[in-house]
């Protein structure tokens, strides 16, 4: 990646490019601008990483919650972020069969009720299907367990935005 | 306030209503949504100060850097958050004279160059000359009191913003 680009940013132009690479976080990106400059791209995310893990667990879960259901309300509406409407889409989310649309309901409601946060799986990394097993297994783990385990995914998801902004930012330096 | 409604929310309810009572942060609603039930308004306030005090300084820093300029980029663009289109409406930031939007301006980007986030005051407890009064003598500080005073004003603007929408849920809730 570029790097001079991103170091040269102002916080504005900061937390408009990188505000969303935790879901509605931008409070996060405006916090990590402070260690700039950054060598490379591993570092603005080890800092993101880092910040995270600094929160107290109700920031972990806050950041969670900020989080929309798979396939859920926001899906149904068109107001989801355009980063997660991209990521539901393709992984098949927008096109479940109506068995599946209702176990994945089902097995939300079950979750949520359990952990008072959404589930969370980085759905890049997913398809219909892992990710409806995926969401059946963890939810029988212990709350201290799946608080990591969401971490670590909200984590793969932010590594993902991380490397298509990189191109993106590559792609305009270069025009 | 009636607190049976707030604590009986979902924390997506809970996001909808409070998200913004810091600006662009609804993270902050979502974390300290853990700590309900509230036995009453303040002691929600309190978990949100509380929650914000336990940030390290990147953290309180972000947030100040998710408030927009007043009478800035957001103003003329129309992309201001509502509660902030309100306040800086009432403040009369929308009708200043030429003399003081470029004052104000520059004051702005001075002080941005500074300390490296935005000026930040409940403008609802002042009005345009007392803004741009503070900003001229605020901007002279050292960066360590100029934090602590911006996030004192972070949490006047919550206080307000709670206490709006604690008459909203009031009038809600007789209907």
């Amino acid at each position: 990646m570029e790097m001079r680009a991103v170091n040269s940013m102002s916080y504005e132009q900061f937390v408009d490019v990188f505000g969303n690479v935790i879901e509605k976080c931008p409070l996060i990106a405006a916090a990590v601008w402070t260690d700039h400059p950054f060598s490379n791209l591993s570092a603005l995310e080890k800092s993101i990483g880092d910040f995270i893990d600094s929160l107290p667990r109700s920031g972990k879960e806050g950041i969670l919650r900020c989080h929309p259901d798979l396939a859920g309300r926001d899906l149904l509406r068109g107001t989801l972020s355009p980063e997660s409407q991209g990521e539901q889409n393709r992984a098949g989310l927008t096109s479940l069969t109506p068995g599946q649309r209702s176990q994945l309901s089902e097995l939300n409601v079950s979750y949520k009720s359990r952990f008072n946060f959404p589930f969370v799986i980085c759905v890049r990394m997913n398809d219909r299907e892992t990710i409806i097993q995926q969401l059946s297994s963890r939810i029988r783990n212990i709350p201290e367990q799946e608080l990591h385990i969401s971490i670590q995914e909200v984590k793969k998801i932010c590594h993902l935005r991380l490397l298509d902004i990189s191109s993106q930012v590559a792609q305009a330096t270069k025009l």
